[in-house]
Protein backbone atom coordinates (compact mmCIF):
# COMPACT_ATOMS: atom_id res chain seq x y z
CA UNK A 1 0.00 0.00 0.00
CA UNK A 2 1.02 4.08 0.12
CA UNK A 3 3.36 5.20 -2.51
CA UNK A 4 6.33 2.30 -2.37
CA UNK A 5 7.22 0.94 -5.35
CA UNK A 6 7.49 -3.17 -5.84
CA UNK A 7 10.12 -4.29 -8.03
CA UNK A 8 7.34 -5.02 -10.76
CA UNK A 9 6.50 -1.43 -10.56
CA UNK A 10 10.15 -0.48 -10.52
CA UNK A 11 10.35 -2.52 -14.06
CA UNK A 12 7.52 -1.01 -15.56
CA UNK A 13 8.94 2.80 -15.01
CA UNK A 14 11.88 1.63 -16.73
CA UNK A 15 10.21 -0.02 -19.80
CA UNK A 16 8.04 2.99 -19.92
CA UNK A 17 10.73 5.17 -20.46
CA UNK A 18 12.37 2.92 -22.70
CA UNK A 19 9.04 2.84 -24.61
CA UNK A 20 10.19 6.24 -26.05
CA UNK A 21 13.72 5.07 -27.14
CA UNK A 22 15.97 6.42 -24.31
CA UNK A 23 19.16 6.24 -23.14
CA UNK A 24 20.31 5.58 -19.76
CA UNK A 25 20.52 8.70 -18.06
CA UNK A 26 17.24 9.12 -19.28
CA UNK A 27 15.61 6.30 -17.68
CA UNK A 28 17.33 7.11 -14.49
CA UNK A 29 15.60 10.59 -13.91
CA UNK A 30 11.71 8.90 -15.78
CA UNK A 31 11.84 6.11 -13.80
CA UNK A 32 13.44 8.56 -10.46
CA UNK A 33 15.93 5.92 -9.58
CA UNK A 34 19.67 5.89 -8.38
CA UNK A 35 22.65 5.24 -11.02
CA UNK A 36 23.25 1.89 -8.73
CA UNK A 37 19.79 0.42 -8.64
CA UNK A 38 19.01 1.51 -12.60
CA UNK A 39 22.69 -0.43 -13.51
CA UNK A 40 20.86 -3.65 -11.17
CA UNK A 41 17.17 -3.50 -12.89
CA UNK A 42 19.13 -2.85 -16.04
CA UNK A 43 20.88 -6.15 -16.23
CA UNK A 44 17.81 -7.48 -15.06
CA UNK A 45 15.18 -6.35 -17.49
CA UNK A 46 17.98 -6.68 -20.24
CA UNK A 47 18.79 -10.39 -19.44
CA UNK A 48 15.28 -11.05 -19.83
CA UNK A 49 15.00 -9.43 -23.26
CA UNK A 50 12.47 -6.90 -21.97
CA UNK A 51 14.48 -4.05 -23.53
CA UNK A 52 17.68 -3.90 -25.28
CA UNK A 53 20.34 -1.66 -26.69
CA UNK A 54 19.89 -0.62 -30.10
CA UNK A 55 23.66 0.29 -31.04
CA UNK A 56 23.03 1.86 -33.90
CA UNK A 57 20.54 4.90 -32.01
CA UNK A 58 22.97 4.75 -29.15
CA UNK A 59 19.66 3.81 -26.65
CA UNK A 60 17.50 1.36 -25.11
CA UNK A 61 14.35 0.24 -26.79
CA UNK A 62 11.22 -1.87 -25.86
CA UNK A 63 11.28 -5.66 -27.52
CA UNK A 64 8.01 -7.37 -28.21
CA UNK A 65 8.15 -9.27 -25.35
CA UNK A 66 8.84 -5.89 -23.11
CA UNK A 67 5.54 -4.08 -24.82
CA UNK A 68 3.46 -7.92 -23.74
CA UNK A 69 4.70 -6.71 -20.06
CA UNK A 70 4.07 -3.36 -20.16
CA UNK A 71 0.40 -4.39 -21.05
CA UNK A 72 -0.47 -6.69 -18.58
CA UNK A 73 1.31 -4.79 -16.30
CA UNK A 74 -1.29 -2.12 -16.86
CA UNK A 75 -4.10 -4.76 -16.48
CA UNK A 76 -2.96 -6.19 -12.67
CA UNK A 77 -1.91 -2.09 -11.78
CA UNK A 78 -5.90 -1.45 -12.34
CA UNK A 79 -6.94 -5.22 -10.64
CA UNK A 80 -4.44 -4.15 -7.92
CA UNK A 81 -5.71 -0.71 -6.96
CA UNK A 82 -9.64 -1.63 -7.36
CA UNK A 83 -8.89 -4.50 -4.61
CA UNK A 84 -7.08 -2.39 -2.51
CA UNK A 85 -9.98 0.00 -2.64
CA UNK A 86 -12.11 -2.72 -1.90
CA UNK A 87 -10.10 -3.98 0.59
CA UNK A 88 -10.23 -0.56 2.42
CA UNK A 89 -14.07 -0.61 1.92
CA UNK A 90 -14.06 -4.06 3.43
CA UNK A 91 -12.05 -2.99 6.80
CA UNK A 92 -14.42 -0.36 7.00
CA UNK A 93 -17.02 -2.81 7.23
CA UNK A 94 -15.82 -5.25 9.51
CA UNK A 95 -15.15 -2.11 12.08
CA UNK A 96 -19.07 -1.05 11.62
CA UNK A 97 -19.82 -4.57 12.72
CA UNK A 98 -16.90 -4.59 15.89
CA UNK A 99 -18.47 -1.64 17.07
CA UNK A 100 -21.53 -3.54 17.32
CA UNK A 101 -20.31 -6.14 19.23
CA UNK A 102 -17.45 -5.04 20.91
CA UNK A 103 -14.95 -8.48 21.71
CA UNK A 104 -14.79 -7.99 25.40
CA UNK A 105 -11.08 -9.82 25.69
CA UNK A 106 -9.75 -7.81 23.58
CA UNK A 107 -10.96 -4.60 25.77
CA UNK A 108 -9.80 -6.13 29.27
CA UNK A 109 -6.88 -3.99 29.24
CA UNK A 110 -8.55 -0.83 28.47
CA UNK A 111 -9.36 2.25 30.95
CA UNK B 1 -9.46 -17.74 3.55
CA UNK B 2 -10.89 -20.84 3.24
CA UNK B 3 -13.38 -22.99 5.46
CA UNK B 4 -12.44 -21.22 8.53
CA UNK B 5 -15.21 -19.25 10.36
CA UNK B 6 -13.99 -15.61 11.53
CA UNK B 7 -15.80 -14.55 15.59
CA UNK B 8 -17.86 -12.34 13.13
CA UNK B 9 -19.44 -15.31 11.30
CA UNK B 10 -19.89 -17.50 13.86
CA UNK B 11 -21.55 -14.33 15.35
CA UNK B 12 -23.56 -13.77 12.57
CA UNK B 13 -24.41 -17.76 12.18
CA UNK B 14 -25.79 -17.32 15.77
CA UNK B 15 -28.08 -14.44 14.95
CA UNK B 16 -29.36 -16.29 12.18
CA UNK B 17 -29.91 -19.35 14.52
CA UNK B 18 -31.76 -16.69 16.89
CA UNK B 19 -33.78 -14.56 13.95
CA UNK B 20 -36.12 -17.82 13.96
CA UNK B 21 -36.41 -18.08 17.85
CA UNK B 22 -34.73 -20.29 19.18
CA UNK B 23 -33.78 -22.25 22.04
CA UNK B 24 -30.26 -22.63 23.26
CA UNK B 25 -29.48 -26.25 21.73
CA UNK B 26 -31.16 -24.86 18.46
CA UNK B 27 -28.92 -22.13 17.83
CA UNK B 28 -26.13 -24.86 19.12
CA UNK B 29 -26.82 -26.78 16.41
CA UNK B 30 -27.64 -24.44 13.54
CA UNK B 31 -24.03 -22.75 14.07
CA UNK B 32 -22.85 -26.10 14.21
CA UNK B 33 -20.75 -24.93 17.91
CA UNK B 34 -19.74 -26.53 20.97
CA UNK B 35 -21.72 -26.11 24.23
CA UNK B 36 -18.41 -24.28 25.72
CA UNK B 37 -17.62 -21.93 22.52
CA UNK B 38 -21.99 -21.21 22.25
CA UNK B 39 -21.95 -20.12 25.63
CA UNK B 40 -19.00 -17.95 25.67
CA UNK B 41 -20.61 -16.08 21.95
CA UNK B 42 -24.04 -15.95 23.43
CA UNK B 43 -22.72 -13.98 26.90
CA UNK B 44 -21.30 -11.79 24.13
CA UNK B 45 -24.37 -11.41 22.17
CA UNK B 46 -26.32 -11.21 24.58
CA UNK B 47 -24.07 -8.34 26.37
CA UNK B 48 -24.22 -6.72 22.93
CA UNK B 49 -27.88 -6.69 23.09
CA UNK B 50 -27.89 -8.28 19.28
CA UNK B 51 -30.25 -10.88 21.13
CA UNK B 52 -32.13 -11.11 24.17
CA UNK B 53 -33.85 -14.35 26.19
CA UNK B 54 -37.49 -14.05 26.02
CA UNK B 55 -38.92 -15.70 29.34
CA UNK B 56 -42.36 -15.76 27.87
CA UNK B 57 -42.03 -18.48 25.03
CA UNK B 58 -38.33 -19.53 26.43
CA UNK B 59 -36.15 -19.00 23.50
CA UNK B 60 -33.62 -16.20 22.37
CA UNK B 61 -34.90 -13.69 19.68
CA UNK B 62 -33.00 -11.27 17.84
CA UNK B 63 -32.91 -7.55 18.43
CA UNK B 64 -33.57 -4.49 16.61
CA UNK B 65 -29.58 -4.09 16.87
CA UNK B 66 -28.82 -7.65 16.48
CA UNK B 67 -31.28 -7.33 12.84
CA UNK B 68 -28.82 -4.03 12.18
CA UNK B 69 -25.75 -6.21 12.78
CA UNK B 70 -27.03 -8.96 9.97
CA UNK B 71 -28.02 -6.54 7.40
CA UNK B 72 -24.42 -4.95 7.76
CA UNK B 73 -22.69 -8.65 8.38
CA UNK B 74 -24.38 -9.44 4.60
CA UNK B 75 -22.58 -6.55 3.26
CA UNK B 76 -19.56 -7.08 4.91
CA UNK B 77 -19.54 -10.72 3.68
CA UNK B 78 -20.27 -10.19 0.56
CA UNK B 79 -17.94 -7.48 -0.55
CA UNK B 80 -15.15 -9.74 1.36
CA UNK B 81 -15.84 -12.56 -1.28
CA UNK B 82 -15.69 -10.52 -3.86
CA UNK B 83 -12.72 -9.06 -2.65
CA UNK B 84 -11.34 -12.67 -2.14
CA UNK B 85 -11.61 -13.01 -5.57
CA UNK B 86 -10.13 -10.47 -7.22
CA UNK B 87 -7.14 -11.22 -4.62
CA UNK B 88 -6.49 -14.54 -6.50
CA UNK B 89 -7.20 -12.42 -10.05
CA UNK B 90 -4.60 -9.87 -8.95
CA UNK B 91 -1.84 -12.99 -7.92
CA UNK B 92 -2.61 -14.97 -11.21
CA UNK B 93 -1.85 -11.57 -12.74
CA UNK B 94 1.32 -11.02 -11.18
CA UNK B 95 2.74 -14.19 -12.09
CA UNK B 96 2.48 -13.58 -15.63
CA UNK B 97 4.80 -10.75 -15.09
CA UNK B 98 7.03 -12.44 -12.67
CA UNK B 99 7.18 -15.00 -15.57
CA UNK B 100 7.55 -12.62 -17.80
CA UNK B 101 10.78 -10.87 -15.63
CA UNK B 102 12.03 -13.66 -13.13
CA UNK B 103 13.55 -12.29 -9.90
CA UNK B 104 17.38 -13.76 -10.69
CA UNK B 105 18.02 -13.41 -7.03
CA UNK B 106 14.99 -15.69 -6.37
CA UNK B 107 16.59 -18.22 -8.57
CA UNK B 108 20.05 -18.29 -7.19
CA UNK B 109 19.50 -21.73 -5.46
CA UNK B 110 17.98 -23.23 -7.83
CA UNK B 111 18.86 -26.16 -9.62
Amino acid sequence: MGNYRSRLDIIADILSAASRDAKKTQIMYQANLSYKVLQRYLAEVVGASLIIFADEKQCYQLTNKGREFLEAYEKYSKTNKHVEKRLNDVATKKKVLEALCPDEQLLVNDP
